[in-house]
Formats: C-alpha cells, sequence, structure tokens
C-alpha cells in the first residue's frame, strides 16, 4: 500500500508477467491459471505486424482473456551510441507509455513474455522502474526459454559433464572467448560473421532458428564445415515466417586446452 | 532401422525426455501430450523414498500412465576418486540397468526429469551411450528449470543488461571468480562455505531452496549479511520437507571491476 496524493491509500495494481515459451505448446498449468487469473493482457509491440504478437494473440484466445495492443516506444539502435544510455533512455520512455497503459486498462493486468522472463527480456527491469511511480504488486510465472528448446531440439545437455555454462550475447562474444570460455550459448544474433574465426574452425556449433514456429531450421556440426549451411538455414527460416530468430551452442573440442 | 543379429530390421525404440519442472504446475501442454503418449514411465531412483520420486509418481497420476520404479545404480561419492572417471563408471553401470529394464518393459517409454534435462541432469547422456547397444529414437520435451523458478521468485533477470550470465557448480565456483566473472548462478551445493569468503561480502545474494516444494524458502541481500539467514533457512527447508536442494545468483557490486 502507498500514499495516495490525496491521502488514501494506493492498493498496489497487480501485474503478472507470464513466460509464454515459443508458443501454446509451451504454457505451462501455472501460466494458464495465470492468464485466466487477470482481467487484461497487455502487449507493447513495435509494428502491427510483430511476428511474436500472433502467437500471444493465440495464447490469449484459447485461454478467453482480452488482448490489448500498445505502440512501443523505438529504440535507438546505431552502433555508435552508447548502448547503456540507449537503453537507458528506451527504458524511461517505455515506463512512461505502459504507465498510461496501466491508467486506461484497470484491474488485474497480464503480461506475455516470449520465452522466460529472467533471460535477456526487459518486462521487469521495466517494471522496477514503474514500481517507483505506481505501487505494483508483480508476479512472475517461469517459461520454457529458446536456450532450452535449442537444447531439446539437439538433444543435448548444454554444458559438459560437472562443467560451466556460459550464455552471452553476440555482441559480447568476443570477450568470452577471450576470457577462455568453451561451452557459450550465443543470443541475440544479428550477423554471423563471428563464426568465421579461424580459431573456432573445429569448435562444436548447435545451431536453432525460430524455434517452434513453422519455419525451425536445425544445423549441427564443425563450425568450419557447417557455417555455410547456417547461413542458407537462416535465410529458410527468414523466407518462411518472414523473421528469423536464432541462437547457437558453441563448444570448443575435447583436450583442446585454452 | 538397425539390423538385428537375426537379420531382420530392429524398429528403434521411442523414449520420450519429459522435463517436468519442480512439479505438475509445470508441466506444459506439449510435456502433457507426451507423457499421455507413452506406455510406461520408467523412474530410477537411489531409495524408494526419493522426495523427487512423489512429483513423478504425482504427474503419472494425474496423466493416467503407468509408473514403474526401478533401482540406480549407487555412484562412487568420495572426493578423492577422480571425478570424470568415477561419473564415467555410474554411466556405464546404469546404461547397462537402463537396458534391462527397456528390455522388461515394451512400447514406448517415458523418463521424467526434474527442471530441465540440459542443465546439471545425466539422462540424455545415459541415452546416448545406451544408443551404442540399442537403437533409440530419443525425443526431447523441455522442462521449467530451478534457475528459471529462482529468477521468477525475486522477480529477477538473471543477468545484467546485455551481459553474460555463467551457471556452475558450486565444485568449481572458484574456477569462476578466478576467471573475473561477476554474475554466476551456482548449483549443486553441498555446502555454503565459499560464500564466506570476505571478497565476496559486498556482492548481492538471491537464495532459494526447495522452490516449488512445500518447504520453499527464499533469502536475498548482501552476501555478507544474510549468510546466516541463509542457513538458517536451508535448515528450515531440510526440516519442512525432509531434503534440500538450494541454488543462487551472485552478483559483483556496480562499478566493482574485476
Ligand atoms: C530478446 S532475447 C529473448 C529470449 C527469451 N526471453 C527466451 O527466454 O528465450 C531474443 C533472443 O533469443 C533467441 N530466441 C528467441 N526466440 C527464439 C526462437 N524461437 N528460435 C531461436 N532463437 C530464439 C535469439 O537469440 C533472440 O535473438
Ligand atoms: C542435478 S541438478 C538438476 C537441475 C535440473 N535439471 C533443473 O533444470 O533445475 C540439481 C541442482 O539443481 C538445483 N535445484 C534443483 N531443484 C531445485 C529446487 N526445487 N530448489 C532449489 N534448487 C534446486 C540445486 O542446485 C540442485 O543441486
Amino acid at each position: 500500500m502507498a500514499e495516495a496524493p490525496g491521502g488514501t491509500a494506493t492498493a498496489a495494481r497487480r501485474v503478472v508477467v507470464v513466460g509464454i515459451g515459443m508458443g501454446p505448446q509451451h504454457v505451462t498449468v501455472e501460466a494458464a491459471a495465470a492468464i485466466g487469473s487477470v482481467d487484461v493482457v497487455l502487449a507493447f509491440v513495435k509494428s502491427a505486424d510483430d511476428p511474436l504478437l500472433a502467437v500471444r494473440r493465440e495464447v490469449c484466445d484459447l485461454h478467453g482473456v482480452e488482448l490489448v495492443v500498445l505502440d512501443d516506444p523505438p529504440r535507438a539502435r546505431h552502433d555508435d551510441v552508447d548502448y547503456d544510455a540507449a537503453v537507458d533512455a528506451w527504458h524511461a520512455a517505455r515506463a512512461e507509455a505502459w504507465e498510461a497503459a496501466l491508467a486506461t486498462h484497470p484491474g488485474d493486468v497480464g503480461l506475455l513474455v516470449w520465452g522466460d522472463p529472467s533471460l535477456y527480456d526487459s518486462t521487469l527491469r521495466l517494471l522496477d522502474r514503474l514500481q517507483e511511480r505506481l505501487p505494483l504488486a508483480v508476479e512472475v510465472v517461469p517459461g520454457i526459454s529458446s536456450l532450452q528448446l535449442l537444447a531439446a531440439r539437439h538433444r543435448l545437455v548444454l554444458h559438459d559433464v560437472g562443467a560451466p555454462l556460459h550464455v552471452t550475447t553476440a555482441r559480447r562474444f568476443a570477450e568470452a572467448l577471450a576470457q577462455g570460455q568453451r561451452n557459450v550459448v550465443v543470443v541475440l544474433n544479428r550477423r554471423l560473421d563471428a563464426l568465421a574465426d579461424p580459431a573456432l574452425a573445429d569448435w562444436s556449433i548447435w545451431w536453432g532458428a525460430n524455434l517452434g514456429a513453422p519455419g525451425e531450421q536445425l544445423v549441427a556440426g564443425r563450425v568450419g564445415e557447417v557455417l555455410a549451411d547456417i547461413e542458407a538455414a537462416r535465410e529458410r527460416a527468414r523466407a518462411h515466417d518472414g523473421w528469423v530468430l536464432d541462437l547457437h551452442l558453441l563448444r570448443a573440442p575435447a583436450g583442446d586446452a585454452p
């Protein structure tokens, strides 16, 4: 409870953040219950043909909950602006847009997150920021992440026996290599240039695009041998679904000490 | 299809490895369908009062599938034996036990994995080994991992904005620190001694035990301030459920360069 300016206590708004995996097939029993428990689901999208919007719509329809689609403020994408500052400004603009949306839509609110909310998703950080202006009671329901789906499709454990797993972004992949990481999941790819590094030619790669979507693609092998296959599969995914999201696990050859 | 010694083709046995998260509440739509599609679920347990067996039984009952409980060969636990060799011998013994069990139970087989099969679980490696003797058609269905449930309970993203996530075991935590990791999830704790390191006193910790079980415990704060709370909560978890499984996320203070 927070004190409203008028002096009366304001009840916290219930906001349920639900991981929906890569589609309705990944909705858990508790996620279904959470979706069924809210008055409205808000979806903030960058464009009306956001491919992931269709999946959210399908999940809402299945559970009989209204979906309200809202414009998400655009994000600076230039490689030359300071990354942290750009993200920060974008989050501030989003928090404002979200505050306005919450004011217009009373009751308990659901937010459906692609995959799992704990991995490379900004919803929870945004709610932290909003929390400073508006009392919120946030609940989180986990969902199947793209990492797990990649592993399932390739029937893989994501790390060697008892060994670490390092997850990073394409932007920071070089850092992981320099650190001596030998088992790395890479997300947020935009290009696959980094894989052309001759030092990686003998590493194993397990790659997947559009996992769970009709255009799903899988490639596995030695990096030096499958790079062209991956590029081709990436284009097939894009051609099929009209968008492409991909990630991969890279593992150094056994015995190849750093 | 593989050639049997008699010359007739042997059809591969269908084995479905299903991640069930931390209980029935985490079963996904596709996991439920997979469980419903098999003739029998096999559970290999170390003791008849294995706490996680009760959860598997509950899931099988909910989906009307027979559960057959089998003894799992014991594993060498001495800290002085070679870790890799011990794991290897154990896996070989398990593969034999599993082969015998598959021979006794015809039809499609389900194996229910705690959490997700891709993280610190040996089921898939074991099936790889079995595959060398017996043609298997292995399908994998992902499940909610304990990492995701920890994050959900603390309403956390597991890494800083755009930054890496490092996951390791308590056994290898010191290595991660030495490498300069500043955001680490630690699983397979047996003791929490490593947290007493004064260098960690200012780090943040988000800890959880028996997540999803009745005795679930959560503690968050500065390592130096909450260590005693964690030890006490760990004992409460054990007292409540009769077992304890815990994990935590550790994060270095912002701006504290390695
Ligand atoms: C913004 S992150 C979101 C991750 C998400 N929260 C999760 O749990 O998977 C998006 C990145 O995840 C990966 N990703 C998400 N969905 C994917 C899919 N269906 N197939 C392959 N990779 C995917 C890609 O690397 C993509 O750039
Ligand atoms: C053998 S690993 C299995 C991990 C599992 N495959 C998963 O996806 O979570 C077991 C370790 O996972 C963590 N763990 C598993 N279940 C847990 C729970 N319910 N609460 C807290 N930690 C758990 C603990 O660190 C434990 O030592």
